[in-house]
C-alpha cells in the first residue's frame, strides 16, 4: 500500500457515552491506534469524548454532546449512551451533519430501525450497529456480507448472557432460579434490576434487529412472542436433562414456511443435549442459523462486556472509515430496506414437540384421562417419564409429545388442568427442532 | 438506493472450473441473480464459464480458459479448478489484465500467499478466497473485518469434514478407523484416495492460510507439525471418553507466547467433553479463536460441499463487485502484508497435558517404574486409569499428565518403551488446553 499517500488523511471520531463500552473503545484506541490506522489507510483520531459525569480527564473530554455534534472535523459519530432518547436525536443529528454513525444501542435500533436507516439513506450516510447484537461476535456482518448469497431460513439464538448464566447454574448445580440469579449478580453477570434480561426483553430486541436485517424490513420487539425465565423450576431442567435436553432461553425466527409468514419467539426451550447450542454455557452467547446455501451455521462468543462490545464498535469504525477513505462515489446501504412488510404468523399456529409436566394424584387411570384429552387435540405422546415418589404426595408425570400445534397444546392443558386428579397447573416447554 | 442510477452498470464475471463448486456457483446465480444484483447495486452477469469437459450446455460455456482471460468485459475472474498449476498462472494473468480474482483454491493460496497477494497489490487489484477455508463459514471475513480490533492469540480448528466424520463414527459407534473411513466414503464424505484428508495435509493448508492472514506474513504448510489420524486406535477414543474427552483432529496456532514465536500443529488432540469444539460432530467444521478483546469465539458450519463452498465464492464476488461499483479511488488490500516474518517455535518446546497409554505386563511395580522415568523428565501424573483385563494378556495403563514439554514426553516414552515390562509402543495424544 502507498502508505505515504493514504496516511496523509486523518479521520476524526467523536464518541458520546463513556460507560463500560465507551471506556473499552477508548482503551482499544489507546493501545492499537497504529494498527487500526494502518488497516484503514488513514490516521484514526478519537478527537472528542462526551462524558456526562464530566471530570476533565484530558483535553478530549467534554460534558456537552453538542460539542461533538458541532465539530466540523468529526466524520464518525459513535453513540454509546443507550436508550431511546436522547440517543435517537443525537444519531439523526449526526447523520444530518454528514457524519457516519456507529452505535451499540439495541433499543434505538430495534425500535426505530426503518426511521434511522431511511434517514441515513437519504443523507447518503451509514449507520453501523454490530455491537448491538452479541457484542464481539460479528453476526451482523456475517448475515449481511459473508452469507449474502443465502436466504436465512431460521435463527435459534442464545442472545443474552445473563439468562444463559442463570440457566447454566440451575442446570449444573441444581439451584433454584432465585439462588442462580443471586450468583449471577455477585459475578456481575446480572444487574441489580435484572428484569429486562430475565423477562426476555433484551433477547427480543436483538432478535428484532437480526430479523429486520434478514428481511430488510422493520420487525419490532412487539411482533415477538416473549416468555422469560422467571418461572423456570429447576425440577424441569433436571427432568429435561434425564431425557437428553438442556433448557435454553432461545430467540427463534422461523421462516421455513414463509409463504404463510414467519414465527418469532423468545422463550425457554429444550434443546437436544448433542446440539451445539446445548454446549453454550455460562455467560456465552451463540447464534445458530439455518441458511439455504451454506447450511446450518453457528457463531459463538461473549455477548457482553466492555472489550467484547468495544471490539465490535471498533470494527464498525474501521469499516466506515475505510469507506470514507475509499471515497466511494455511490452509496450502497449496509442493510437493504425493501419496504414491503413481512407477514408474521400467530405463534399458536406453530407446530412443535412439547415437554409437559403434569402434577397429579397417584391413582390408576390418570395418564389415560390425560392422554384422552391430548388425543382430542391431536397431540400424540412420544415419551413418558413417571417418577416414583413417596406416597400421598402429588406425582409428576413428564410427557414428551410429537409435533403438535402450540394453540392446541394450550387448549388441551386448560382442559387437563380442570381435571380433579390434576393438582397443579401443568408446566410446558417447547422442544426445539434445531 | 437510487436503483436506476446504480443498475445502469453491469459487472461481468468469468468462471473457470465447472466441478462441484463451479456448478454450485452457477446454480446460485441462476436462482438469485436479482437479489445479488440488488445487493451490489449493479447487474451481475455470469458471462463465461470454462469447462474442460466441454459439452456445449449453453452459449456461455467454453473449453478454452483464454477465452475467459481475454474477454475485456470480464471484471471478476473466479478460479475453481484447484491445484497449483495452471491455477496460479490463470490467477496472475487475470490480475495482470485488471480483473479482481475470487478463488476457492487452498493449495495455491497456502503455497503462494505472498507472491499472489503482492502481485495483486502491485496491480491494485483484489484476491478473495473465503471458500478456501471452511467453505460457507465466513471465517476469513470475520478475522479480517469483524475482529480487526483484535489480536488473535490462538486458533483451535476442526478444519476438515472427512476426518471429523471418521473420528465421530469411531467415537459414537466404537468402530475402527478402516470401517469408519469406508462409511465416510460411502456417504461421499471421503474421496476414494483420502490421503490428503486423513494425513492432515488438507487441514494444514487451511491452518496456513488462516495464520498467514492473522500475521500478514506467509506461513507455509511446511511450517506446521502434522500428524494425521490413520493410526488412531478406537481404544484410545473409548478411554478418552471415559475420562471426559473427545478426540479431534485439531489445527492449532498458538501465539500466546509470541515473543518466543508461535506454535503450529495439526494432530489428533483430546478436547474436554464440555468444550464447544467437542460438540462438533460428523462432517461439520468449526474454528475456535482466542482473541484479545472479544475473548473466545467459535464459528461452526459445513466445511465442504457444493453450495456451502459456492456460498462463500458468491459472497466474495459480491464483495469485490461492490468495491468496483463504489469506484474506490484508493486501494486498501484485503490482507495487510507486513513483510516481516513470523518466528515459529519448535513444536517440541510446546507445553501441554498428555494422554499416555502404556501396554505392560500385569505385575506389581510396573507403574512405579514408568512414573520414575516420567519424573526424570519433569512429567507429573494427574490421573491414572487401569483397566481390569483377563490375566496373561498385556494391560493397558492410561496416564494423564500435567503440563509437560512435548519433547520431554517423547524422550521419556522412548525410555519407557525400552523397559522389558512394556509390551507395545506407547500411544500418546496431547490434551488441548482450550
Amino acid at each position: 500500500m502507498q502508505k505515504e499517500e493514504c496516511l496523509k488523511k486523518s479521520i476524526k471520531i467523536g464518541l458520546i457515552g463513556y460507560g463500560t463500552v465507551g471506556k473499552g473503545v477508548a482503551e482499544i484506541f489507546e493501545a492499537k491506534k497504529d494498527i487500526l490506522s494502518e488497516k484503514v489507510g488513514a490516521e484514526l483520531v478519537l478527537k472528542k469524548i462526551c462524558d456526562k459525569t464530566f471530570k476533565k480527564k484530558s483535553e478530549i473530554f467534554t460534558p456537552d454532546p453538542e460539542e461533538v455534534l458541532n465539530d466540523p472535523e468529526i466524520e464518525i459519530f459513535v453513540e454509546l449512551i443507550g436508550g431511546i432518547e436522547p440517543a435517537k436525536r443525537f444519531i439523526l443529528a449526526a447523520l444530518e451533519r454528514g457524519m457516519d454513525v456507529v452505535t451499540a444501542n439495541k433499543n434505538v435500533i430495534s425500535q426505530h430501525f426503518t426511521e434511522i436507516l431511511n434517514f441515513a439513506k437519504r443523507k447518503r450516510r451509514r449507520v453501523y450497529f454490530e455491537a448491538s447484537v452479541c457484542a464481539g461476535i460479528p453476526i451482523i456482518a456475517a448475515i449481511n456480507e459473508g452469507l449474502c448469497a443465502n436466504k436465512i431460513k431460521k435463527i435459534a439464538g442464545i442472545l443474552n448472557g445473563t439468562t444463559n448464566f442463570i440457566l447454566t447454574e440451575m442446570s449444573e448445580k441444581q439451584e433454584n432460579f432465585k439462588k442462580a440469579l443471586k450468583t449471577a449478580q455477585e459475578f456481575g453477570f446480572a444487574e441489580s434490576n435484572p428484569s429486562l434480561d430475565i423477562e426476555g426483553i433484551d433477547t427480543a430486541s436483538k432478535l428484532a434487529i437480526l430479523s429486520s436485517i434478514i428481511f430488510g424490513s422493520h420487525i419490532k420487539p412487539s411482533d415477538i412472542y416473549i416468555k422469560g425465565i422467571t418461572d423456570v423450576d429447576v425440577l424441569d431442567i433436571k427432568y429435561g436433562r434425564e431425557l437428553g435436553y438442556e433448557l435454553k432461553l432461545l430467540a427463534v425466527m422461523d421462516a421455513r414456511d414463509d409463504e404463510n409468514g414467519i414465527f418469532l419467539e423468545v422463550s425457554p426451550v429444550f434443546v437436544k443435549k448433542n446440539h451445539p447450542l446445548a454446549s453454550v454455557k455460562g455467560e456465552y452467547n451463540a447464534v445458530f442459523l439455518l441458511s439455504d446455501e451454506a447450511g446450518p451455521l453457528m457463531f459463538y462468543g461473549k455477548g457482553a462486556g466492555s472489550h467484547p462490545a468495544a471490539s465490535a464498535v471498533v470494527s464498525d469504525i474501521v469499516y466506515v472509515a475505510r469507506h470514507r477513505i475509499e471515497s466511494s462515489r455511490t452509496h450502497i446501504p449496509f442493510v437493504e430496506l425493501k419496504g414491503k412488510g413481512v407477514k408474521i404468523q400467530d405463534i399458536y399456529e406453530m407446530e412443535s414437540g412439547f415437554y409437559l409436566r403434569f402434577t397429579t394424584v397417584d391413582r390408576p387411570g390418570v395418564l389415560a384421562q390425560i392422554s384422552k384429552i391430548l388425543a382430542e387435540y391431536e397431540i400424540s405422546i412420544s415419551a413418558v417419564l413417571q417418577k416414583e415418589i413417596s406416597s400421598h404426595s402429588p406425582v409428576p408425570i413428564i410427557v414428551l409429545t410429537h409435533k403438535a400445534k402450540f394453540g392446541n397444546v394450550l387448549k388441551a392443558l386448560e382442559k387437563v388442568d380442570g381435571l380433579s386428579v390434576v393438582k397443579k397447573k401443568t408446566v410446558f416447554y417447547r422442544i426445539a427442532e434445531v
